[in-house]
């Protein structure tokens, strides 16, 4: 941490900033300048609150240096984590794709769909059974029998299944149900469910908050392997800007950002990005381009019957030819 | 609902389009326009999902009439919501103030702040026993001891007091020892929490997230209400944006639109926006100008040994000079 | 536009709002729905203000249904526009690439630059000679001298050149030299200087404001189309947004909703949106795959020395490799 | 400006990094700390360009620590600047305000207005001649019709008038006619604009850009006090954010942010960021009891028949309220 101190400040000032510091435990170090004098917070371990000095007399700003994540830093460790569901490896270099609706809707619906986007390439399968919705008067998922459903498509199809879980009370229901857990953009910061997923076996797919800091993504991801879950995948699904032509803006240059400062891998969810179909192929091209580890989208046998997002869902042989193209833009990316 | 068509749009896809919209149990009424034809989607209940008509050939754009909420709406109830605690009351036009530490450190702590902030005028005192943090190396707060420390503070000062619940887990708990409940920024889409919250008989003080709508923030409040609780408060904090002066950009605008939209009381809390002391004065100034309905202010002791945001909170002194400006300018306001 | 009315309107407050609306010389459709009643504002030419109706009484919202902008729209022109630029062609399916340094800094340094990037397959020459920088005290460009240099690059290696302009004052020096004349992000609603390049016989790349709206961005396009320059590009470059770890954020899904809009080019400036090498190399690979009609890209011989924008600028041979790679992305995107 | 380096750095590659901070003239100084070691760059005077040093080997982060301005800083300058015009003072302590149309119209119009407000208090009359529009088809001022509209204004009531000057161009016709120039959001970063605007023997109102930086902003008023004026007064008008209840959202806590980095005098714009009368009124308050150096306000004796800006533009009798109450807001702020 830096204290940058005001302009004109006396010695005296500075040594009592020094002190204060001191008094906290810490190492301070005075630096002369051009035109003020800055004061080095030396040899914390994890970051310092800014808080305790922002205050002081003489201090005009306080720049924090050491990032505050430690287990998801790249620099805690430095090879690529990977993350292993049935055939599908996270982290490797290579690029499952997690394909299905929005949210489970029938048995039938949900075996139809895995049978279509399984044929494609996808690797693993969505489907919401428990479904967070701004408006408790929309569509909230078939819940427990959601679940049943997904079941079956495993053994049907041999697919792993990926669904959302909203809280701690139906977590041991959802987690003995299904290979992934999906923690979605609401509860990115939902401390008790984080911490719940770090309790689990089971591999957590972290999407990215509406408006969430990579530094908050991260301490996030933090949270759940602190508890001892080191399979978390990050997901990235658009943020919240001024933009109003597509839902969200995807924010792909998060994606090389994030595997600078950490070794988890990353994939993106073009599909709630864009909210509307033809945007969602274009930006899962440019992903795929993006040496992501994996895509998540959401494909609808009958999307204007969906009972939710049927605008973002791709139709089965749209998918079809969607992964085609990226299998194909992923082959140039790899060749060196 | 208003369906806008391409142009150059037959009559014959204007036909099919209606026809869908009526297979739905909508009824579609077109309306010629110098350029081009729309769809109106005429008496329908609630709101529709733009998902549905999206995609169908000729349809350019889908524009929401209607609002999704009910329950929390002006249009549903045109008197203001009154929530009384102890003497305050939310929403009569009055302005009372919630004021104490970030967290809950000891008893100590806790007392004397009460003490000073009841002096000064504040009518419920505040102070987190579960704290969100987006750490979990951060100071967590003191939890269940915590509680027993604030329902002492209420024993010897008579102030109610309100706490933050993060989960539902501890809800019983926290239900059980405050006057009031606070739903965090981040748990604003929590659902289950919300719900949980709503089958509460204590009246429910609900932050905006922190890059919510404010529709979806009503339709967070709409949660709650739905579930049977009807003393909700509203507490604008600040919106993440591009700025870096500040912690938050404190939208006070919103409180006329939310007082527009809603019979709901809204408060403003100018300290996590500002995440500065200096700042923090100034926007409390400003609220009271804008005729909110309440105020939530940190104060400590000791800001600069506080264990979390102590950058932010005024002193006592400053709180006592803070709320005697703040009573003045109301009175101004309020002078027809 | 739709006049949304207030639950519970009375029949005379419709009359009356229906007679404002076409005492204006608009035609007005009250239609009835079921919460409300809404009125149809029909046959208008262009736009309507919806500050003529926001304040009658029993209006409580005015939602805007006929775009604004007219020349620059698909629904005027449906083929795309093409703007042929020496060997390069915008809009007709092909991805041509301008690159080069930020500023021009000597006759030496834009020769080797453009050198290296021709041999890579760039067909355009960008650099800027009066440069637009935040800080009074920055390298501001070395002006007309500049012009001639870039002069002397087309005449060495034939690659059209390409520069930023500022003012009006030094338009027709510019327009003098140089091939393509682009309006940077600061100067995109510089309404005289729009009206001045809609006088031009030179193409126009027209880049994309920092907090731009799609339909902001367009309405600019339009001022330049409406003086009679039909040469106009868009420019995507990233917007701001709250993320910190890229300089701006690339918003790639304006290129799918530009081209949905209108029939002008559009490309994608990788490098200012990054503001780091690392991340312009992905950032450019996305942008291939997504369809864009060309790129733009900053390339140094030796970033490290750069006068401005050194961090985001390529190597000459990362620039290559840059360049096979998006060229073979693009051929499979292109295959049906 | 802080280099800060990877983990492991070795001594040679922090050898290397100092080597290259001295070749450009700085002085580097190695500082240790517990997990890293980060090398300060001293003496340096003015900013340092961050970009010479991100992509060396073994950096991982460039923190600035100067601050680019020099002429508009606090620091530089430690009284408040003062801005006399007519009988206004702007930085003393009081509050003038500024009221008019949103456009010049009509003599007569800006008579009556001028009128009326000069009754209510405003000691400066406001109204656009030359009207930047998104659109060019939209209303574009009267031009120089309007600038001797104005100037009979002045005549009559003696009031100083302010309009906004949007080209060089136009720029010698302006100063001549008028009292104030302004320059407006979206030329903040017109740097040919602020630039000529320097050379001008009026003062100078610098709205803030849609989406300014601190930073930004006080750099563009340092562009005009390099260039001789030292009469800028900062106004801010609303930033764009994803916000959708309000035009834009009023960033009030720019203030006292603006107050602490700069000498110069800064008011409020609370028209064109409310866009609706009824948060005009509201947002006018709050920046009263903000202690803002002034505010300006749009005013309109027929909003209604308005040709721009006629929703958010007050009726003559509510501002001369609005006035009334800001006046007993400020005598109580400014009581000690």
């Amino acid at each position: 941490m830096l204290l940058v101190m005001q302009k004109g400040t006396t010695e005296d000032q500075v040594r009592a900033v020094v002190a204060a510091v001191e008094k906290k435990g810490y190492t301070a170090r005075p630096i002369p300048g051009g035109d003020r004098v800055s004061i080095g917070i030396l040899y914390n371990k994890g970051s310092v609150d800014a808080g305790h000095f922002l205050g002081l007399d003489g201090v005009k700003e306080v720049i924090p240096v050491t990032k505050p994540y430690k287990l998801v830093s790249r620099e805690f460790r430095q090879e690529n984590t990977q993350v292993k569901i049935g055939d599908a490896v996270f982290g490797n270099g290579t690029m499952p794709v997690i394909a299905g609706p929005c949210a489970v809707e029938s048995q039938k619906q949900v075996l139809a769909i895995a049978a279509s986007v399984k044929k494609a390439g996808a690797t693993l399968f969505r489907g919401g059974a428990f479904k967070p919705r701004t408006s408790p008067y929309s569509f909230q998922g078939l819940g427990k029998k959601g679940l049943e459903y997904l079941a079956r498509v495993r053994e049907e199809t041999g697919l792993p299944v990926v669904t959302e879980v909203m809280d701690t009370e139906t977590f041991d229901l959802v987690e003995a149900c299904v290979d992934v857990i999906q923690i979605g953009t609401r509860n990115m910061q939902n401390f008790s469910l984080l911490r719940r997923a770090g309790q689990s076996k089971k591999p957590v797919i972290l999407k990215r908050g509406m408006s969430a800091m990579l530094e908050e993504w991260l301490m996030a991801a933090e949270y759940i392997m602190e508890e001892g879950n080191t399979n978390v995948i990050l997901c990235e699904r658009g943020v919240r800007t001024f933009v109003r032509h597509s839902r969200n803006t995807l924010d792909l240059s998060v994606v090389p950002a994030v595997k600078k400062e950490s070794h988890l891998p990353v994939i993106v969810d073009p599909s709630h990005a864009a909210g509307v179909r033809d945007q969602v192929v274009w930006l899962a091209y440019a992903s795929a381009a993006l040496g992501v580890d994996g895509l998540m989208i959401e494909v609808h046998n009958h999307p204007e019957e969906a009972l939710s997002d049927g605008a973002q869902s791709l139709y089965p042989d749209q998918f079809a030819q969607v992964m085609e193209k990226m299998r194909a833009i992923r082959t140039i990316i790899e060749a060196s």
